[in-house]
């Protein structure tokens, strides 16, 4: 009904008039870049508003659900990022911050970012390269091996590989009952990479699972009639000196989600098989029962090319 | 250093493909109203990411910020809002859903809206008029008295005229200590419109205040230069049938913060002169020492003229 009231020039007078005092109000911002962000912020969100002719109580809306986002958000779950995941705010950030095509050197195109996620936690126990972090979570046994090389296919020794994982659940280490801190991690370490840039890890192999639904970001998904569910994946962060810092997950080929991930983390070239082994001997172990193994080799691309790490 | 890649094709592609994945997630939601909203929402938040090439540093940022004001938030505080104000957003939200020009009928201009804030509560004590709703807030008596009439100029009885103000110390009730709901409400109240539409209430001339500067919202404040204060104001929200619903305020002509409100409220219409009275009699009662007195006339549109209530 009321498009047109955006098109009445004394209207659109007063409608720009309230843009123009707020950016003008960060004019006098110490750091240029704090201006900068934030003039565009308050432009996007005004014309937002303008655009959909926001109504009073969608407002209302808009803040008792922000609320509620508050409310959820505890020690071990950051409604905010969950937010940010399935708005694509965060795929979009990531994008802007791992650019593609001809600004990166080499000959080897940099392992796809993906995101970051809530799950992630800090002060994890490093395992030697070849070691198991499983550490008790739940599921079948799964062999993750790869290089780590720069993108013109030089080893990097050193990397430090975080990697983190759901169990055969569905459920982090932190969304278990009695989790309390370093000594009941699981499916969670760190490692890494060897003189020549490989490495390897033991752990299970992870499962779907659908994000948290009982807070404000599971009543969005609903009301967009979307899915709650991630396609299962382990997540990875390199980091190298001289290297751009790499967040991503690898995928499990064949999941049933991969099309409808809740947070558009899937990239093709993440997608991967994990073939199922026999049981018997395996990288220094002997395995009782059928295992998986999978083989990722990860390309970082330097520091200059881009991104803010 | 980035915004080339913002250009580089390959690098355009990938980011609008996050974009077009999202707006299509939202293809399926039963209302076309939230359909419409999200992908508005999505679009600008994208390009909002985009335009400024957005570090993975400052997301981090921005959802601690977010985390912040959660944990601001409690039942007689919310950060949210505050947000909003200091952003613009209400205000642009109150211009969008008041026109003004050529859609309204009648002769008069309906009395313009600004921010809610806040600082109301639900059920307040009823006074006549002509009433008071000091209830122990600390000031110097103050008159309040007008008309409330349509954009024709007819009467407007029976007007509901919810009222509220910071006391000379620039605090509302809520944010006093010992405040406990109805039993210690100050400043605060409402009247209704007598059968030729007047209606006046004592109170406290109100003072100006910085709104509170210990959250998130501070810090954002304390970034971009800008004070924290308001101009002093007496808050109105005033709902009649067939009438819309009008929020605004009433501010003290001279005051000192008129030209850079917090929260971008002020409108010149809505600036008042507070005239002080010697004691003595005045509207029923004695008053002992010196007071003020304002009008102010107010002007209803009809509900057909947009806006949601």
């Amino acid at each position: 009904m009321s498009q047109t009231y955006g098109q009445d020039p004394a209207q659109v007078a007063v409608e720009r008039d309230v843009t123009d005092r707020v950016v003008a109000s960060f004019a006098g911002a110490a750091s240029p870049r704090y201006r900068e962000v934030m003039t565009s912020l308050v432009e996007h969100l005004h014309a937002f508003v303008r655009d959909v002719r926001l109504t009073e109580e969608e407002w209302t809306t808009a803040v008792e659900f922000l609320r509620g986002c508050g409310d959820t958000t505890t020690g071990t779950r950051q409604e905010f990022i969950l937010l940010s995941d399935v708005l694509g705010v965060s795929m979009q950030t990531i994008a802007v911050n791992n650019p593609v095509g001809a600004e990166v050197p080499g000959d080897l195109t940099p392992t796809e970012a993906t995101v970051f996620g809530p799950f992630f936690v800090d002060g994890t126990t490093e395992v030697p390269s070849g070691g198991d972090v499983t550490f008790g979570a739940k599921g079948t046994p799964c062999l993750v091996e790869g290089r780590v090389t720069d993108t013109f296919g030089r080893p990097v020794p050193g990397a430090r590989l975080e990697v983190w994982e759901a169990d055969e659940d569905g459920f982090y280490d932190v969304q278990l009952d009695g989790f309390d801190g370093p000594g009941s991690m699981a499916g969670r370490g760190h490692l890494f990479s060897t003189d020549d840039g490989s490495y390897a890890f033991w752990s299970v192999l992870p499962a779907s699972y659908g994000i948290p639904d009982d807070g404000p970001v599971g009543d969005l998904l609903a009301a967009a009639g979307r899915s709650n569910y991630r396609p299962a994946h382990i997540h990875f962060m390199v980091t190298a000196p001289g290297m751009r810092r790499l967040v991503t997950h690898v995928f499990v080929a064949g999941d049933e989600h991969l099309a409808t991930d809740a947070v558009f983390g899937v990239k093709d070239s993440l997608v991967l098989d994990f073939t199922e082994q026999p049981p018997g001997e395996a990288h220094g172990r002997h395995v009782d029962s059928p295992w998986v193994r999978t083989r990722f080799d990860i390309v970082l691309a330097p520091t200059t090319s881009g991104g803010d790490t």
